[in-house]
């Protein structure tokens, strides 16, 4: 039998429903779609966005994305799939930008990816969520 | 070598296209993006969304998501990721309160989830694929 | 320790920033977000669409996830995922009829697929990524 697992960092708020912030089983660990929100200093607070801008918000997602992978034991070389969700395509190139300099140095086998366009709720820019493989 | 079956639940039509409704690979599951269809009685009847509301088409389509991790040997305790699709950024709350009711008492250790907004074929409101880790 | 490599088919260029076209972790396989671009024969080329119409981007996008599937290792038969991006709700049953083409003598059992609504950059109809687990 293979324990299932939640992953909770403890900057991160309960989630608003019935779901994980991230999930390992097996070898699998199954990050939840991240947003720009703030670590929270308390369990109940309401998760408030780090800014307006896109850069911010980028980073501070993938700080969010990389919490719950370490909660659950894992780095960004074990992650095999970044699945990102921007609301423009126009935020494409400085999205880059971000991305780049924020991994530079951070990892040696880049994740693979897809990007694609979807609506978010007001005020968020880019969500992420990470399929991450251990052994 | 890892053997690939497909997994179509008995309610299931015959999908519209070469694609199945779950495969199962190794010890992993994957249940294929499922909306609010009625069950089929016939083989090769065409599928009816359940009704035009939000809260009938989202327990239907994690009815129709169960009933295919059900004939692939898995539970909701096997569930990593859910990943919902939802019309509009609208339905958020009300989404939620259905989701909560639907997996009260349904899972002990709640999945990870991305919820994103997109478009959907006219009529339907929400869709949902999983991601199950067997062990 | 499980070993993460990088996988780039020799026609694909060097992705516009720090992820992989395919990542191969343990048993799985994960294909980055393929889109219609020709084949390239420099390295450092920008890369093409195949044209402006969805049935060749569909066979294209297809050739290029099967490319990044063949540098791993992996065949049709071990991807267990196919997740589909379409941008117009009405390209579906001409985006079915040619997946279905395609697909006629290519693999004995689908993988599962969802197929959502969503915002590519201009004169793109169509991206996709698979997950393959292989044994």
């Amino acid at each position: 039998m293979t324990e299932k697992t939640a992953v909770t960092p403890s900057g991160h708020t309960t989630p608003p429903a019935l779901f994980s912030h991230g999930v390992r089983k097996g070898n699998v660990l199954q990050v939840a779609g991240q947003v720009g929100f703030l670590p929270v200093t308390a369990p109940g607070a309401t998760p408030a966005v780090v800014g307006p801008g896109l850069p911010e918000q980028v980073r501070q997602t993938l700080d969010n994305v990389h919490a719950v992978l370490d909660a659950g034991g894992a780095s960004w070389e074990d992650v095999v799939m970044l699945r990102v969700y921007l609301t423009d395509t126009a935020h494409f190139a400085e999205f880059n930008e971000v991305w780049d300099a924020y991994f530079a140095g951070r990892v040696t086998v880049p994740a693979a990816r897809t990007t694609v366009y979807v609506g978010l709720p007001a005020g968020l820019l880019v969500e992420i969520d990470a399929l991450a493989v251990l052994g």
